[in-house]
């Protein structure tokens, strides 16, 4: 393995033991609940927000315990996410990383649930978190709320996503929608790691726009694998903006153009972090890997 | 109009100008979503719960403006239950604050994601109240989503409640259920408005305990008043419960005992006011008008 592999498997053990932690064991009443939350949460995902956090963190000197929560209670609002996405009224998906997606385990009414509760629960992660001062847990709650709700983030591209379907929407209106969806929680994470290893204001939105850029890559890159790759290696259905007619990079710009794209964006991204005076190996190791994904 | 009656319509006053102020307008993007969230939270709901918070807040001497934002939260999270509550996955409602219910208005999918986001703005509204200590906010967030959430909150309750429909289930469990789902939050409320008040750990324990009878003795009223009024006093589907097979204090103990019931932990509320050296009148005009109320 090399030396983002070694740290990609440990961001994941450890943010696994993290939320193990945080979240009630499958034992405890409402037991189908809790077994529902750990389905989803803990069925292999790649983690890409808490390594993200993580890097960011280590830039900046952060001690690891200081990012560990943080990371959970994102991998949860994530994982919240997913969940409902998936539901028969959004994107009805049966396939969800490799297993069989919540509501089709459990049935709709304890799908919603466990996505509303996930919610709950990564808010609860970090106001408990003892390991950081009272003014940095509620400057996180804040900065993780705005990226997940509404107008500037998740839940906002979420809709306008809903809304595009089966229309001709423009490049702009295209970029906008990821840009909520998944650019805006991503950039939460840059930013959090930053926050919590005492980083600048300054420094904390080149993070920033370093790991916008990183979302929209991670989103192209992810159009690109939906038509490239099969269900099986995905472990989540594959062909599927095409068949619900979505709106995607490949569509616009067709598969060439999108490659050239995804290059572009990976130059824009590490730009950001060339005015940095930190170490930066690691998060450009990041952005050289979801380039050049496979799954 | 009684005191308690101006109270009341101040009250909703207030936190219907809070709320206006911490949702995006109609006109913002994506505007689906936001109609979607006004519909649902400015229906007319009683507000109950900020009612109680200032209240409780007002007997511990805290300002006006330092209750605002945390009794607008609470009712985003009641609101997003609600929305959730009615989808045809769970208690498939046509019909809430004498409207149509959100889904039937807006479709499942935006109702889904107005009731998500609904959760994430109660949170950004407490952490960006800057009238508030970091401390103080951070334990309110801590104690929303501790009475929102899992195993001890109304999360885990709808999910009990869910799985007890058409089963014979205990007393009990019954207590159990209500405890939980609507029980905590109203308890939360009562707690907030003593800890900004500057309440002792005593005193917050006391209000906690007289808000928790006051929602079971809500809850209770609420099952006598789906038997007896008509759906159009109540604003929703009267006779609900018994079609949907669910366990009430009715269907356990008959009418009459309920309303006897119901007398009993009205008083039980009260006397956990007894030892309080405050003002509690206003309190105890609350749990007098839940006894009686007729709508």
């Amino acid at each position: 393995m090399n030396n983002l592999d070694i740290v990609i498997d440990e961001s994941c053990r450890i943010v696994d033991e993290t939320l193990d932690k945080l979240i009630p064991s499958a034992e405890t009443e409402p037991q189908r609940l809790h077994e529902a939350i750990r389905w989803s949460l803990f069925a292999g995902g790649k983690r890409f927000r808490p390594v993200l956090l993580f890097a960011t963190g280590q830039s900046f000197g952060a001690p690891r315990e200081k990012l560990l929560r943080i990371a959970a209670a994102v991998e949860m609002v994530h994982t919240y996410s997913l969940i409902h996405d998936d539901l028969p009224s959004m994107d009805n998906d049966d396939l969800r990383r490799g297993r069989e997606t919540c509501h089709k385990k459990f049935g709709e009414a304890t799908a919603i649930l466990a996505g509303d509760v996930l919610e709950t629960l990564a808010f609860s992660a970090v106001a408990e978190d003892g390991t950081l001062s009272a003014d940095l847990r509620i400057r996180l709650v804040a900065e993780i709320a705005r990226a997940a709700g509404t107008p500037y983030g998740m839940v906002a591209g979420q809709q306008l996503d809903l809304e595009a379907e089966g229309k001709n929407i423009s490049i702009d209106a295209l970029n906008n929608i990821h840009s909520l969806k998944t650019g805006s929680l991503i950039a939460a994470c840059g930013r959090a790691g930053a926050l919590i290893g005492g980083a600048s204001e300054a420094e904390v939105k080149m993070v920033e726009d370093f790991s916008r850029e990183l979302g929209l890559l991670f989103q192209i890159t992810d159009d690109i694998l939906d038509i490239t790759q099969t269900t099986a290696s995905l472990g989540k259905t594959a062909g599927k903006d095409i068949s619900a007619r979505k709106a995607t990079y490949p569509s616009h710009h067709g598969i060439v153009e999108t490659e050239k794209l995804a290059g572009e964006v990976h130059l824009r991204a590490i730009e950001f972090l060339d005015p940095l005076d930190r170490p930066t190996d690691l998060l450009r190791e990041i952005a050289s890997f979801v380039l050049s994904r496979t799954s």
